[in-house]
């Protein structure tokens, strides 16, 4: 699928814009302009905190206006912080990925535009924009790092593309047990604990047993971790006889 | 509402604390942990980066191990872009943040490490966590950087916290007018479009027509700009009364 153009207006600091492409390329995005950058580019610092995203810095078009870089956009959005005297639609950047993605779906070029960082961008050129990205932040500190505004983009870019993985628990070689395998080792762990007194009090045992099993069950434990707690609890007996 | 403790094992750079503390204060974090930092502290240079959030970093606590600075907690996370040979739960950060908050509810102090910024965290720094946190990024280029780690968490919690504003149109003094007053500027638009002649085409006239009334009525216009939109024409009209 095309991806949205990220479009840094008059950026101040390589290091955010080095910043910016690593965060681009973490989330799948490449394409990258930059409408009149403030430091000399191609710039060296830029590309030490890319961290390895020099390909999005060297693909990255350089230009004057905000107009010539999105001449051939057919839908260009604009990430800000503030409130403008402005009648636009304004989308948090999960609505705005919804946009974006069914623009893109349309076959249309999608370009969001970055102010710099101090002034953020101006009305002028906000005015053209068909929507405000606005990311609702704690009103009393709602200043974002330039490149923090562009990896919240780019990670609900990432997010939308539904290929975030299921809740799932990483096991390696070995799979969460069958109940019946886990059964097997709590009845065997009961076994023991009556035979050494643990459950004596038989009115308070079958809560016991049930708080243990909750215990064990909640884990999803797998068939390696099964049978080292029959290792364990053989080891625990073994030597309880031999004392 | 509580909120999770965030705590940078052995963070190398200054910087990145600084932009970690921004982030945090942004959604609404306040509570760092810090433990054994490589730059001197406290530092100057995370001041400077940290954009104004120094409250942050004044009540940052320092600690010698990631167990002193967890001691005090009920349920840790770790987040990490490594796959491991632990047998643990791995979460997106939505699905860690509904775990964070639902413990917190319940009482629980919660923290969340995140390891240096090279290495990471060691297997020996998960083993204990009850869940590590995993970014779905770009396979190809997973490394994010420390400060933007936290700025996902971060943003994730403040997300979470359902005070996200619904799609809205920002429309300042004015309002998005009613039906009935875009309708009788679009009566008043066909009348003269028919009167000079746009709409001489009997045929093709109804389907310029809906086009006309969709792309207007597409835009959610106000009463404002449905009176400059009449002034325009008014002049428009005029003008050619006047040619």
């Amino acid at each position: 699928m095309a991806e949205p153009v990220i479009i840094l207006v008059e950026p101040q600091l390589a290091e955010n814009i080095g910043a910016a492409a690593r965060a681009m390329l973490n989330c799948g995005l490449n394409s990258l302009r930059l409408v009149q950058p403030r430091p000399d580019w191609p710039s060296e610092r830029a590309r030490n905190t890319s961290a390895g995203a020099e390909s999005v810095l060297d693909a990255a078009g350089v230009f004057r206006s905000i107009a010539d870089a999105t001449g051939d956009l057919q839908r260009v959005f604009a990430m800000s912080g503030r409130v403008r005297d402005l009648v636009k639609l304004v989308l948090t950047p999960p609505q705005a990925v919804a946009e974006i993605r069914a623009a893109i779906a349309g076959g249309e070029r999608v370009g969001v535009l970055f102010g710099p960082e101090r002034a953020g961008l101006l009305n002028d050129d906000v005015a053209l924009v068909d929507a405000v990205i606005a990311v609702p932040l704690n009103p009393a500190f709602h200043s974002l790092n330039l490149a923090q505004a562009v990896l919240i983009l780019a990670y609900e870019w990432l997010k939308a593309d539904d290929r975030t993985p299921p809740l799932v628990l990483q096991t390696g070689d070995s799979a969460v047990a069958g109940k019946a395998h886990l059964m097997s080792f709590l009845t065997r762990l009961e076994a023991e604990l009556d035979d050494c007194g643990f459950l004596r009090n038989a009115d308070k045992r079958p809560g016991m047993v049930q708080n243990i099993r909750a215990m064990f069950g909640r884990a999803q434990l797998t068939d390696q971790e099964i049978r080292t707690l029959h290792g364990i609890l053989t080891e625990l007996v073994t030597k309880r006889l031999r004392e």
